[in-house]
C-alpha cells in the first residue's frame, strides 16, 4: 500500500489525555493525513492505557492507508512531568497510577519504531510554533486551557524546559492567594480560577444558589455531561449567567497572560486547549483587554495575543514535529 | 597616578536609584577598589541628576586613586524601562521627569568614555551571576526587593530580556487579585504585597489601629525615617507585631518565588535588594518553606533559593560586568 509515496516518510503525533487519546499521521510537510481517537480508560491501569495508545497509533496509520514501516517516529504528549531523555512519565495527576512509567520503551516494544515522549503543553506549543506560526516568534508563550491549564515556552526560537524539565507549569501560578482551593492543595492557582474545572464549579455552585441558566433546560438540573460547547450554545442563546461566568474567566485568563508577558516578554502569546477552542470568540477580546490593563505598558506593546487555529490538533501536530526533529531523514 | 597599574583597565558600575546614586570602580578581575554614594535629588530634574551621576563616577575614580583615562567603560543600571541599543531611559516611574532620556549620550559627553545603560534589575542579576555565582547557574532568576520589586533573568547562561527588552518585570505579577492597590493601578501585584513600601504601609496601618511596636519608641508615633534595618532591630528585641508583618511578607515572597520556579524552572533563585540585605536572616527560611509548599514538587526539586551576598553592591558589580563585556580589551 501507498506504493507511489514509498519514498515519503511519515510521523505520528499522539496526544494522551485524561479522557481521550488522539493520534494523527503526518507527512513530511506536516500535513495531517489521518487521525483516530479512543477513550483513555485510565481507570483500567497503566498497561491497558499503553496498549490503547499503541492501538490508536496503528489505527491512525491504517486510517491514512499506510503501514507502520513507512513511519519513522512517534511523538507523544503526556499530561504531566516527563523525563524526555529517559522517555518516562514521572507523574501524571490525571492518569491513575502513572508514576515513573517507561512509556517510550513500552510503546517501542509494541510498535517497533522510535518513540519520543514529552509534556503535553511543551509539545502543543511546539506544534503551534512550527506548524501554525512557521517558527516566526522568537519568544512564544503557549497557554492551554482545558481540564487544567498547561503552558509551554519557546525561548530564543527553541523549546525551553529549564532545570527540572518542568518550565511552563503556569497552571499553578498563584494569582488569587485567598482564592478557591486548587487540586494541588494551594489556593488561587491559575487553573483553580480559569480552567474548565473552575468554570464548571462556578456554574454548578451558581445553579445551586438559584441562578437561572439555559444549561439546566439543556442538560437537567444536575448538569451532567456539561461540556465547553454547551456554554457557547447557552451564551449565543442569551444566557446572562453563563456569560457572566465566562467573562470572569476571561478576566482571570487576561491577568494570567499579563503576568506571563511581564515576566517573560514574549513576542506572541497563543491561547489554545478545549476551552479556547469552544469559546475563543466569546473570550478573546476581553482576555486581550484585561491583559493590556494588567501588564506594564512597555512590556505588552506590540505583543500579539492570539487564539491558536490548531484547536484540538495542537498536541498531535506537536507530537509529529517532535518525532520529525528527533528522527533523521533516511536515504 | 596609578603608574604601576597603567596597563590595567578599569570599569565603573553605577546604580541609579530613586533616592541615591552609587558608583564603584572595578579592576579587570572585578574587584571593587573604590565606591562613592550621593543622593539622587530626583526632584531637581533630569539634567541635575545626570550631572550628579557623572560627578559620582568621577569621585569614585578619584577615591580609587585613578584617573578617567584608565577607565574603559561605565555601566549604568537605571530603575525603569531602558532601550539598551539607544542607551535611553524610556521611563523611570521613581525618577521625576525621566521619559526618553538619552542617558548614554549625555554621560558620554560628561565623561568622555563609553557608557552602557541597562535596567537596574537586569544589571543586578548579571552582577550576581558573574561575580557571585561564577556564571555557574544555567538559568537564574534574580528577585530584588526594595522600594519596589525588580527581577532579572539569565536563560541558557545569558541575560534574557525578551521582545520589548522588559522581561523580568516580576514586581507587577498579580498574586492577590483582590489585594491592596499597587502604584501601577492594579491590585495585588507582587510589589504591592511584598516590597518595602508594602511592609511600611502594613506597619503604619497597624500602628494606627493600636498595634504595639518598639518602632514607635525608636522613631516616634509617626514612624518617620523608618528603614528596613529598624525592622531587624525591633524583631531582634522581640517585637511581635513587626515579626508578624515580616513573616507575612516572607510568605508572599515565597509565593512569588514558587510562581517563578513553576513558570521558569531555574536552577537557582537569588534574592537581593535592600529588604533582603537587612532581613535575610529573618526571612529566608520562611521564604524557602513557602516556596516549596507552593511550587509543584517536581519543579522545585534541587532548585537553590539563596540570598545574594553582594547586597547593595549587586547593581554596581553588574554595571562593571556590563561595561567589561561591552568594551573590548585594548593592547
Amino acid at each position: 500500500m501507498a506504493e507511489a509515496n514509498s519514498k515519503e516518510e511519515y510521523v505520528v503525533g499522539v496526544d494522551l489525555g485524561g479522557t481521550k487519546i488522539l493520534a494523527g499521521v503526518f507527512d513530511s510537510s506536516l500535513e495531517c493525513i489521518g487521525t483516530t481517537k479512543v477513550s483513555t480508560k485510565a481507570q483500567r491501569g497503566v498497561e491497558v492505557v499503553t496498549e490503547r495508545i499503541a492501538r490508536c497509533v496503528q489505527d491512525a496509520i491504517d486510517e491514512a492507508d499506510l503501514s507502520l514501516n513507512l513511519v519513522v517516529g512517534v511523538g507523544v504528549g503526556a499530561p504531566g512531568a516527563v523525563d524526555f531523555e529517559a522517555g518516562t512519565v514521572i507523574f501524571a495527576p490525571n492518569l491513575e497510577g502513572w508514576k515513573d512509567v517507561p512509556l517510550k520503551k513500552q510503546l517501542e516494544k509494541h510498535l517497533g519504531v522510535p518513540v519520543f515522549v514529552e509534556n503535553d503543553a511543551n509539545i502543543a506549543v511546539l506544534g503551534v510554533h512550527v506548524a501554525e506560526l512557521k517558527s516566526k516568534p522568537k519568544n512564544l508563550v503557549g497557554i492551554f486551557v482545558g481540564t487544567g491549564i498547561g503552558g509551554g515556552l519557546i525561548i530564543n526560537g527553541e523549546p525551553y524546559s529549564g532545570f527540572n524539565h518542568t518550565a511552563g507549569e503556569i497552571g499553578h501560578m498563584v494569582i488569587d492567594v485567598n482564592g478557591p482551593k486548587c487540586g494541588c492543595g494551594n489556593k488561587g492557582c491559575f487553573e483553580a480560577v480559569a480552567s474548565r474545572t473552575a468554570i464548571f464549579q462556578r456554574i454548578k455552585a451558581g445553579v445551586k444558589n438559584g441562578e437561572k441558566t439555559l444549561l439546566t433546560d439543556m442538560l437537567g438540573d444536575g448538569l451532567e455531561d456539561l461540556r465547553s460547547g454547551d456554554l457557547r450554545k447557552a451564551i449565543r442563546r442569551g444566557d446572562k449567567f453563563v456569560s457572566k461566568v465566562i467573562e470572569e474567566t476571561a478576566e482571570y485568563i487576561g491577568i494570567g497572560v499579563a503576568n506571563l508577558v511581564n515576566i517573560l516578554g514574549p513576542d506572541v502569546v497563543v491561547l489554545g486547549g478545549g476551552v479556547m477552542e469552544a469559546l475563543a470568540d466569546e473570550m478573546m477580546s476581553l482576555i486581550i483587554k484585561t491583559a493590556k490593563e494588567h501588564a506594564m505598558p512597555g512590556t505588552i506593546k506590540g505583543v500579539e495575543i492570539i487564539a491558536s487555529k490548531l484547536g484540538d490538533s495542537a498536541g498531535i501536530t506537536g507530537g509529529a514535529v517532535l518525532a520529525k526533529r528527533q528522527t533523521k531523514p533516511k536515504g
